[in-house]
């Protein structure tokens, strides 16, 4: 298998006019990487240019933009033109397998041979994605975390039919880039990160449906309690430490019989319209008058200053 | 009912050694308040002291401390000593339920009857806890997040023979204080934050079980993913944010049937040896050469550091 050098890598192609299509065009442009967008269909333009003036904001701040100017991406609804002279390929299209299989379909006959095809999917995974295509060996999934500018998690594994060779190109093409790769040892539905947010996101509507909780009362637990310490350290970390000199051992010994306790609800809450309803109210009490651009915007600037406090790590 | 004018409180006990106990003892000094420490023996004030240092390095850069100085801390291993002239009670010894009743029916008896006794228990309930308490009737769960001088979160909640009229003093006082207190509506094992911390960790152990993600993966996923934006915003809003205009409802119309899909496991998997040891030598091999204490540190540092960035909210 021969792959382009990572450091040939001019031209990138983000396939997709939703955020992360967006997001991920925007990252690769303030990275000095020229980059081509594949829309569905010209009506998607302006939200995706909206998207990327407002990522933009905030890349502005984390990244030394010399010589890099929002007019160098160039959007295309031909997919065939899109893809053409490409040195790496994001797809970003929407979660319908399908569509996915027959995109890939054809895009393993038009991509360049030499050329790595990252998936940003977040629930399906590459052996399916890739079934119905030719050059399958170089097809990757590379997962971002959502707002996919700003947060450095990309979560990398490959098909069965995929070549250890393209997940490696990957890894390192993500960091040369300055993202935090992850590459994972199997290939399972939510591959990490989201999977735990899932977790959390389910005992989260059960107690809604139980009115244990109000949308507002669990974000607050959260913002205030573990939130800030997960943007610090892990989970795992964070019992390590809290054990203090026992670590972890204290931890799994003192605590692991509370893993039998009634904590947390065994499954998926049903999505009645009552539980539906419950979160769309709570949420939009919380929000009243701020929209959502302006939220958004909040939302990015505060996450830029916590990656500058994430970034004193090595101290 | 007639409890103390939460401007009277001045002197309040803190009872118990451990780094909640010491937590609090540190933050309540932070705040003017004298304090009266309660320690089960004389052998835990070295350990007592040295984490009210630590927690002190951090206080220093959010509060300001005039006329407050670490030398008005004393500490008693005499309960009736302790408890006599204190304004307020939070009491976190340890997770032992005929330890706590015994206690509470004992502190029934000694703490002035205007006093509000609250528990630090993460894993209680006041009902279970005030059983034996004949003056159960200001006993109080206000439940703080780990480290207690840092994290704002206070989960208040009444136990069935606690008056309302207690659960509103204590949610005043804590206000008052500076923390960020959240009144349940319900006594729920693990209360809120702790459950949906519990629902994560739970899926992060069977990952591990399973060989699907070591723990140093799933910190990584975290401190780079959702870590960063739980800090700023709650799993509820960011849902939100994150589908644009559509907000809530787009989230829940779209992805709702993904609640079905195999994301997230069932039961808390089974504590084997295996994982135990798993889950504890993946984070000895990502602490390597620092200590407990440096990390801490390094800990509280950032949490400092993001706390600050939190404060910004109001703009």
């Amino acid at each position: 298998m021969k792959l382009i050098d990572l450091s040939s890598v001019e031209r990138v192609c983000s396939i997709g006019g939703g955020p992360i299509g967006a997001g991920w065009a925007a990252f690769f442009l303030s990275k000095g990487l020229s980059v081509k967008a594949y829309l569905h269909s010209e009506r998607e333009e302006d939200s995706f240019r909206s998207m990327i003036d407002t990522a933009w904001i905030s890349l502005e701040k984390l990244t030394d933009l010399v010589n890099v100017n929002l007019d160098l991406i160039q959007v295309s609804t031909d997919l065939d033109d899109a893809v053409q002279d490409a040195d790496f390929i994001q797809e970003s299209a929407p979660e319908i397998l399908s569509l996915k299989q027959d995109l890939y379909n054809h895009l393993g006959k038009i991509v360049r041979s030499d050329v790595v095809i990252c998936s940003s999917t977040s629930g399906l995974t590459m052996s399916e994605i890739q079934a119905h295509c030719q050059t399958a060996e170089r097809t990757v999934v590379a997962h971002p975390f959502n707002p996919p500018y700003l947060l450095p998690l990309v979560e990398i594994v490959g098909g069965k039919k995929t070549n250890p060779e393209a997940v490696d190109w990957a890894k390192n093409f993500y960091e040369r880039i300055g993202k935090v790769p992850l590459v994972m040892n199997k290939e399972i539905p939510g591959f990490i990160a989201t999977r735990l947010q899932e977790a959390l996101w389910r005992e989260a509507l059960h107690m809604v449906v139980n009115e244990e909780a109000t949308p507002e009362q669990i974000d607050k637990a959260l913002i205030n309690g573990p939130g800030p310490r997960l943007a610090i350290q892990g989970q795992c970390l964070a019992f390590h430490v809290a054990c203090g000199e026992g670590g972890m051992a204290t931890n799994l010994d003192q605590f692991g019989p509370a893993l039998k306790l009634p904590w947390t609800r065994l499954h998926a809450p049903k999505l009645t319209k009552k539980l539906r309803d419950s979160m769309v109210l709570g949420c939009n009490d919380m929000t009243k008058d701020q929209d959502f651009q302006s939220l958004a915007l909040e939302r990015d600037r505060k996450i830029v200053e916590i990656l500058k406090v994430q970034k004193t790590n090595a101290s």
